[in-house]
């Protein structure tokens, strides 16, 4: 239970913080700052309880790699949208407060790039940031700055995918926008939702045959030094 | 004594560097950059002697979490108080010998958001930060790498607040400027007074309840590895 | 064959985010960032097979250093081409996929400089990025901190270098938007191969002189601190 | 000697990729990251031999706290005049084959400040940067992250300062370029070396008093962590 809570705050938080920066007007790098930066003060937080996967792409590949049991799995995946959508609700209540309008809510979409399109954009980007996920969080990986490491590679992530699709590679960080923006955000949601799922467990599946990811240590971060 | 002292340098240099950078022309993001750069400084410098708080929200979850007695508190407050004065009054003096406006000193407002927003804002802002602080800083917490960590989550803090109220999640950082600035920043101060103080005391309440954070390190960073 | 797949992944990742965020529209600070998070992320992930080198010229300092021996120098030499060239394929399907011009690969060039003029900047680009590397992977260096180290010094050569030759310091790099981009691009590819190169070995030199660089750690990053 | 190489490599780099990303027009935080993150690649590879002051204001503080002698103090200084001076004759060169002006070598200037007020914001933008490096290099510090924590000091110093005096901090990072620049920058070179230089006094002097800044370590960086 506790690890639901924890859950839900830290996707609260990336959810919030991400989408509220792109929404409230920064640029690629102050926005993909945001999301990166959410995830480190989270991975040493909320971390310290659930691991901060606060992503349901992260937690199914840790599944599949049996770093997590099945009812861990449903617990983290309630929490996570949980988390998600309180996360836009909070900042739809910041933007009426603010008479600003809300139906640039951060939400993800396909661009330019078509339903398939988007579909490789967000496989790539989930494989890559799952893979790094699954291995510095594993035996062979660096518990002590993984937390570091996981927020610098989704800072790397959002660079390169937000003029793409506004980079999604989270079901849960897709799903809360969608909840209150409507129309295509929600007609599109599937590909932020199924892309996601199927990189982070292509990535738990290389991470098993080249990178020993079935071994892990319980938390991203926060392994203490003595 | 020497705790005062440390405080006072330590939001000094936060309200000099992270202000003055705002009324210099800064973007967001460097905005950003130099309120959380001035943690991460302080933290392993100042924050050997004091645990580098350099903010009264902070000062006051930590005696709420009972990881500071009420005496500690007072020389916490003074110095801050002391510190973040002397942060805008030495900013004052540049614009003065630079024969720049003094009308902007960096300080905090309402927005469109009027006082109860600002409110919800500044004390969601505050819940966030303080949290990871008293987490990351606790049993649970990563001392070795808290600074970075603390000063990275401050830097998230202003990316998502900028836009909406300057940001102060500190009342010693509103403090400084209201004095120099005047007018409607002293009428509007209090917000950012109360709302961190909510802030924190709710964020040391759920940090006790959830992630043991009665039970600390002396200081935020800079505890040896050996 | 590991070490060949790991760098394969690592190269492609490096060329993929770092001359993809170039593409689509990343200003300098953002294109310097993500090539050196492409580092961070790498060097934590499949650094801990391969020691992250994703870059010939690193590779063949190494072998210099006698830190890798011969065999291993093909393997990693034919990996990090692979990986290239597959960034830059998957970066030219995207930019077909939104009906977007792939002229601009992201290749180097000599801009104003002439060939003299972009072989001696990227010599000395080169030189100061390998003697980083070498030193703090070797036997004085911080195996912990390293690849955020490596990668903060790729920010930082590329801050400098994109308005001069868009920084290689890589002929693995160079290669792949050469091959898509083709015309000047792979006729002035010559000297992102021999510069790097160049700048590369008299960095091992150097470094063997002054900083002990022949007794090196295995791997960049991920010395567990247990 | 092998210190005295080490500095001026150090220093070279440190007046070569700052100036030079502000010559070459990066903004104020790509500038600010440039010398910041100088400091972080220098720090872990040639801080592992003379322990990376590569700033004359540094080595007299250190002097001042009696933590190099007055032979160690000479070598100091002659490699840092020699690695500024080198920094910007290779910038000089990387403008020329260019064709590009070299009026504008990143100089340092009063600006609207006149020279006092240039001296009062240079000895206090010194005297915050010098005590973080005394303390966090000092018996209390953190040794592993000094140079990370260094760098991010120097990001910060700059995002204040650019817009005052152009940030020096440092005489022999203004020294290289009033000798190219000539005119101006040499008539005001003197209030960028006098004011850091007081600066770093200072702030030794401080660090004595109440941080223990008298007992160090050898090096800023790279104190192994077995």
């Amino acid at each position: 239970m506790n690890k639901l809570v924890a859950e839900a705050i830290g996707t609260f938080v990336l959810v919030l913080f991400g989408t509220g920066t792109a929404v409230l007007g920064g640029g690629i790098e102050g926005i993909a700052m945001a999301f990166g930066l959410s995830i480190i003060a989270m991975a040493y937080s909320i971390g310290t309880i659930s691991g901060c996967h606060v992503n349901p792409a992260v937690s199914i590949a840790m599944f599949v790699n049996k770093r997590i049991n099945a009812t861990e799995l449903v617990y983290y995946l309630v929490g996570q949208v949980i988390g998600g959508i309180l996360g836009s609700l909070v900042l739809f209540t910041f933007l009426n407060l603010s008479n600003l309008s809300t139906t640039n809510m951060g939400q993800n979409g396909f661009g330019d790039l078509g339903a398939g399109g988007a579909l490789l954009v967000e496989f790539i980007l989930t494989f890559v940031f799952v893979l790094v996920i699954m291995v510095v969080t594993g035996r062979k990986g660096n518990a002590n700055l993984a937390g570091l490491v996981i927020g610098f590679t989704l800072v790397l992530i959002h660079l390169l995918g937000i003029p793409l699709t506004g980079t999604s590679v989270n079901p849960a960080r897709s799903l809360g926008p969608a909840v209150f923006a409507g129309g295509e955000a929600l007609s599109q949601l599937w590909v932020f939702i199924v892309a996601p799922i199927l990189g982070g467990i292509v990535a738990a599946i290389v991470g098993k045959m080249f990178f020993q990811t079935e071994q892990g240590n319980e938390s991203i971060a926060n392994k203490k030094i003595d």
